[in-house]
């Protein structure tokens, strides 16, 4: 089985980063690949940045779509997510869905801890769009713009403070984290906080191979069909 | 006043018909330029059709936006509106947001009537994000595709018939129509199903106008502020 | 096109202060007229002066409704809304709804500040009627009741501060006033504050002149058909 | 214990009605009085019909309140219910509010069977503010308008017709009926329909009996405060 | 009529006092008896206790129901419910959804005060179910393991501390008690705290009283139908 | 890794039929033991079967459990599983919970084909609960018993026709399987139909390995800590 993970942003790091957290999620004989688009904003922090950086993303899946089994959409606002189901035939699974959806087999009730305070009301959205907004505590932004997760030196203990205000403000049970660039400190903030801390590109990952293995594939019948065909004009 | 109203597939004749209308819906003292990206697909039926469209239409927002009081989005997906309102300090309107917004103004309950079954499914979701689901007795399709509303003969009896039919079943009182395509037969159909029929490129146009002259924009606290500034890589 | 303005309650003083932020509203040749019954209530606080109020209501509607194209409620709990739909063929906006449906088009959270405290529970009640519930960051009472609203000289600070506490506690990023009674202070609010601020009495009018500018009222078939011809008796 | 049950319309055949069957759903040494206002509308079927109604429904129960220990307001949308809560000190129950609630302790699902269609809408809308809609499986119209129920020899039928396209269109195990008109055919409609048919006079009596003798009534804190004291200017 | 109050712990003491507080809530000519399985957890705090208790509490109600008009189960997370409708002809009410709907007839919105933070979000998965989580303003837990409510001498004391700060906090006008050891504090209670305080053990026996005196009854059509007969093996 | 998958009813017939249709899904290294408590109902079919069947279940649990890392609940009511959860430390999934949120990630809107018409207004409140309910288009009964499903030679021909029909009159587009007993119909079902098909065994066994994989178990905080040791009587 093969898994595409896309990072949607221009960053090359990031995508090394999500790679490897992506890899770590799968079972035997599932070879992960992931890529970013070369191209768009080098992170992804508004729906500006979510609409240039889609056609880019969309790009990579029809060109590489078809030497893969599945798909990742690893930014954490599930960008293009609708669009990249109707041209490809594997499934295709959102980090923001699948880390929501996780800890709702998890917990009774869950915060999601982001970064910039400008997506929270966003974030709610996504959380009503997924039916699990019953479930969400509260939405907390760690103040950490996405660029700077990785190099950062407080960026650690600045979102486990987050964390711990979510839970305790919050009454939560669990965290989802609201971005892929915090990935790689899924396993620390679970042992430190001592509750279930849902990284969305290694649940998405993972969903993606079970959802391949179960032979479970994007229905093609009218919401996801593949878009009618149609002249598409180029500037010249 | 100045309203740039942006039809956000590359159909010059579509584009065109939405600017009558828009004009139609203004009063005195209101400048009303239709305009579409001149790229992209021809219509917009899928999330991939939205996705490709939206950098052209932001690109038309940024090169015109400063010399324009308020903008609408001629497209009943809404396509590209968050986005839109980041980049913008004038009020943006989406067509189905401002039908379905003044239908409930109308009528205890109405139908959408909209081109394709594909997009059914979708029009339910967009209904509970508007918070107007509850409002909403049903969505049908009328099984044209976009580009043949201006030239099937039969557009107009289908289009009535399947309003006929969704009054009837869903027990409602109004139709919206789910396409901007269906702007010119707004007055016929309304005569003629003697409810209100709500077209959402008047009800846009006229939505702006009404925040304009209020003095209402965009809230560019949080959801709505400018995007950050970031790179953004052009691939050579 | 001639729109009347109807305050509910007796005062006015407040009708015409109403009257004003009205006609501030509307385009080049629309007509405002404010108006008040003369009777009942002198402020509306309660159902029970909602109640007492409404038949007033509608009697100046019934005696002065062949006049005008379009009607404004002038009170934030939109009283009579449904029953003066029913007895009108021109179309009926409450402020309370076109103030909330106004900031959604603005903002991704708003606030409510209202006047008293016993009027909270009853605002989200609305705002979940109106579809908006889930936009709403909080509702906060200033403590004013609604004829101090003109004398008292610590009015405006006061209210000023609880736009700053919702602001900040909610997270929210527009205002929705919930009182006729603060419809003058909308401009200067919303200056200080940097957010959109939104008055119902403007946003009701200037969505009455919308409507009639664009042919639509309120559909007749069944849920705003007439009133069934009947009997009512009166007390000798 | 003293038990006012007000039929707010002014059919006094209705009202002798309507106490038959409030008498008859109480225990020993609870007294139930019937009563209309003699003034209003013979029958309410819209919202202008309710809005005529309520202040003499209001003015009765300021005149009689304090004789009684709670209230049952006789009509199925709960006319002026917040109002009169306010105004009361004994507990006041609706009984569209109490044949709903009731209908939630017997099935999984239910109808509501109405007079005319054009209430059908809005009782959705009460089943959504009663937080039952999920259970609601539809909202049947009879289509008798509510001064024939006594009269017409087919009424019967007609509703009972009714009742059985409910059941089976709606899947549904109960059924409220959705008029006080029809407080009398309720038993033998359970008894031919072999389902719970929930009549809202007889609940909201035995409702109202039940919150007295538990000691419970409205809140007076906040939402059902009294009215604040103020001017109510009368017409000369 | 005979009324069973089955508590489905197996603690005598709390039976005792189940029964007291379940008998001073009917009126005349009504038989209640209070009862427990005397096997199973000594107190119901977890799902797992719930689990281990329903078939006790299923078994009493198999073995007594015959001689009883209706039923009450006197836990608040109304364990067994749906079973027990299945199993007895007559009413079965649960404490929680009795004392939820009752304080909807008399508040705005609610706050419930229970034992242990380990049931907060499932209260509030209840109130869903129930239709009355719009009401709710918050879940407050007191800290006192059920069995200490009847021993603790500070328990009074705390838990009209619990209810002041819900109250306070919430914007409240009522409280719900959230435990069936709580059901004899509820007068002091409401006397001190001045609002109306609803204990789940007088309303559902008051609810089981008016159901039976109404004739209205559990529908067997489909969802509480008999259980279909069936083998069920013994473990030897 | 090693999955255990509880049939909580006692047809070992069943018990195999589900082992070998878990075992088919998952990966390489997943050890998985089907099993069954050997007692209580042979299938279940009401509220009351799973209230007998769930403490054997938990018992199951309780004695298997250490020797496994993630657990499943093969019956589509999810019986128990909050319990098993408060019990277990490794993660536990439910049937019902999986199949709906896996199908979320293939469609739009999909519909549910169970056994009885008795469970369809249960399976819309699971529905609700998973937070899902506005993507099922419909639950459909195809009037099977679960114990004929094995041996009635029309058993798939009858789902099948009740799949086409439902994804009409729906207009759906997946499929979720309501009983656990249809799972080896899954594959053949969804090759007939066209579109995905959900068995929930599958979905749910794949699930616990992925949860398992990384490294994600229930939260031991609060909702589902474990039950407070107490005193639990036993009948003599």
């Amino acid at each position: 089985m093969r898994v595409l993970v896309v990072n949607p942003n221009s960053s090359a790091s990031m995508t090394a980063l999500i790679g490897e957290c992506a890899r770590a999620s799968v079972g035997p004989g599932v070879v992960v690949d992931a890529i970013d688009p070369g191209a768009g904003p080098v992170s992804l922090e508004s729906h500006y940045d979510e609409a240039i950086a889609v056609p880019h993303l969309l790009g990579v899946l029809e060109r590489e779509g078809a030497a893969y089994d599945g798909f990742v959409i690893a930014c954490f606002g599930d960008p293009g997510l609708h669009a990249a189901r109707e041209i490809l035939t594997g499934p295709v699974v959102g980090i923001a869905e699948a880390a929501m959806r996780t800890a709702a087999y998890l917990s009774r009730r869950f915060s999601v801890v982001t970064t910039l305070p400008r997506v929270i009301a966003h974030t709610w959205s996504i959380a009503r769009d997924y039916g699990v907004a019953d479930l969400v505590g509260g939405v907390h932004a760690c103040r950490i713009p996405v660029v700077d997760l990785e190099t950062d030196p407080e960026a650690y203990a600045t979102i486990l403070a987050a964390c711990r205000r979510a839970l305790a403000e919050d009454g939560s049970e669990a965290i989802v984290l609201g971005c892929a660039g915090m990935a790689d400190l899924c396993a620390r903030l679970s042992k430190e906080l001592e509750v279930p801390v849902v990284d969305g590109v290694a649940a998405a990952t993972a969903e993606v191979e079970k959802l391949v293995r179960l032979g479970l594939s994007t229905s093609k019948h009218d919401g996801y069909a593949a878009p009618p065909a149609k002249e598409i004009r180029v500037l010249r």
